[in-house]
């Protein structure tokens, strides 16, 4: 999605020591994709899955398939693991019987930050050092800048396999707490869709007058770029827990959003989006919060739904 | 916001002619940006205000203050108003009986699409020519390539005065519908509100495990500004109408949602922006769409809200 590095990163191999060896366990759609990425970087790759056939195509490239699970995870001191869900990664690792003493998992299955810290822990039960990890990219961006890996648990494992994982694309470690992979994975899906939301309104808006999508896109890609340029300087504000109202006053904020309502109303366009927004500044002005600035927002988001 | 140009623009008055006169109607805080941006571009700026002390500080810098609203209107060929709304400016210059035979109005008040094209109407029975628009920018950065001021109505009015309103900052022409700067600003302003609330959202969610928001933001901004980039190419797919699953299927997005409201309500933070992504999903899934493309949502941003 982006090519700049975000907290610590490498996006290729570095450079003298020889490519370490690595096993992939679960060669489904996104599994293939990073056992072919190590392969292209030269890395000794075995791999596993429980479909056996789906190893053809990766031993044509090169990769070593092993004939049981015991084997794969014997064959390499890191092993990357990439499941439907969390269930599968616990039936097949963590409850039967696997020997995984001594092995560093990395495991890059989509789930919660709950299920995250809970495979660490039975991880660590079996002697193994857990890794856990998130995939923001599809299987055909894997190997490439573009493949945002987002990585947590401790910072030692991540360092010692860093040039490994590398071969996936921008990996980052972003702290100890194993969840923290996931809980940015949602954070960073909450900004997608809202990017995309936020243009599907206003195209919906200006198609009601005859505009096209294309024309107005630009615009819209513009806003999105420029107000996250913004959001460094509005964090400092969050930390410090002051919001002076150096740009704009949340009430007058309010005033445009009662256009904007209005105005999706009007063109008889979805005004969800619109009154949501609108909302969540009402409740911040009814906290007395008017003549503050936006990221006073903050309380009200941290807040559970209504409470 | 930004310095790139959006679809026609010029940052700064052009060459050769001498700056052409302009007249200021509005001496509010933005007014006063206005004139004084002019000022410093070098036109013969002539100022009005209700108030008339509110023109002091300009006329010390040079500007001339008209001592009446005709004399005003009669000292330039283009008047820029900019007051309070819609209303203050038909009672002073739709209704007052002021002279507006042959003047080009620019009307940079805030106010709706169908606000804008009234006032269109009322110029017009009056004989002046007229282009609303709408200012994306606080008064200090009037006359900064920061300054994004939209324009709407006839192309050769705008055309003519370009290189005067170029002063104000980067101004762009939309089209002949007097409604389209309104438009515009109001789709702009979902998407800012929008980034900020997503960003916000995020924050909250990581401010539960102790991630402070500058930690975080870097990381938002990242994806704030990749996701931007997809619009164009997304805009083609509603365009044709045709949302081929390239990239993920809906159905697919549909199981990350899940973990994400899921994330946010086991957090304690609130859940509504990501429950309305969710549910416009599920509509557009229940639709018939599961197996399309995310931009197959326009199908719901674009129907009236529960319709
Ligand atoms: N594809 C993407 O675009 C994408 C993007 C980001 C993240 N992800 C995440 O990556 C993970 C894998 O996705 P995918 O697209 O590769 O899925 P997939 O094509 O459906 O593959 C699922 C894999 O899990 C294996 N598996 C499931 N249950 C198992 C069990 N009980 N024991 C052993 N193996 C089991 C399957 O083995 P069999 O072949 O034997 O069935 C297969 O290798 C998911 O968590 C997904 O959310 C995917
Ligand atoms: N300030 C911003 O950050 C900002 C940003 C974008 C857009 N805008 C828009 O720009 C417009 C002006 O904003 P502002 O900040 O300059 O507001 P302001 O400081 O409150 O100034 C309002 C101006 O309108 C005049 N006015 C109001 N009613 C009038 C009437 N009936 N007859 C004659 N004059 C009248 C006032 O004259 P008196 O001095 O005699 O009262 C004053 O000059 C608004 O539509 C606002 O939404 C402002």
């Amino acid at each position: 999605m982006n090519n700049e590095p975000v907290i610590k990163h490498s996006a290729n191999a570095a450079a003298a020591p020889a490519p370490a060896p690595v096993t992939v366990v679960g060669l489904g759609l996104m599994g293939q994709a990073l056992a072919g990425a190590f392969l292209r970087a030269g890395h000794p790759t075995t791999v596993w899955n429980r479909t056996a056939s789906k190893a053809d195509q990766l031993v044509a490239e090169g990769a070593r398939r092993a004939p049981t699970l015991g084997e794969a995870l014997g064959a390499s001191p890191l092993t990357v693991v990439c499941l439907t869900d969390y269930d599968a990664v616990r039936d097949l690792l963590g409850t039967s019987g696997a020997d995984l003493d001594g092995t560093t998992l990395v495991n890059l299955t989509s789930g919660d930050s709950a299920q995250a810290r809970e495979a660490a822990r039975w991880a660590a039960k079996l002697g193994a050092r857990y890794l856990d990890g998130a995939i923001m990219a599809i299987p055909s961006a894997i190997g490439t800048a573009d493949a945002v890996i987002l990585h947590s648990g401790p910072a030692p494992d991540f360092a010692a396999h860093e040039p490994t994982l590398a071969a996936l694309g921008t990996v980052t470690h972003l702290g100890a707490d194993h969840g923290l992979a996931s809980l940015y994975d949602v954070a960073g899906l909450a900004m997608m869709w809202s990017v995309l939301n936020a243009w599907l309104q206003g195209t919906a808006l200006l198609r009601t007058v005859g505009v096209d999508a294309a024309t107005y896109a630009p615009f819209a890609r513009q806003i999105a770029a420029g107000v996250a340029e913004w959001l460094p300087g509005y964090a400092e504000q969050i930390d410090r827990g002051s919001f002076p109202a150096e740009v704009s006053a949340l009430e007058t904020d309010a005033r445009a959003m009662a256009h904007m309502v209005e105005e999706s109303e009007a063109a008889g366009v979805n005004a969800e989006l619109p009154k949501l927004i609108q909302a969540m500044a009402a409740r911040s002005i009814a906290a007395g919060h008017g003549a503050e600035q936006y990221p006073v927002l903050i309380e009200e988001f941290g807040k559970p739904s209504g409470g």
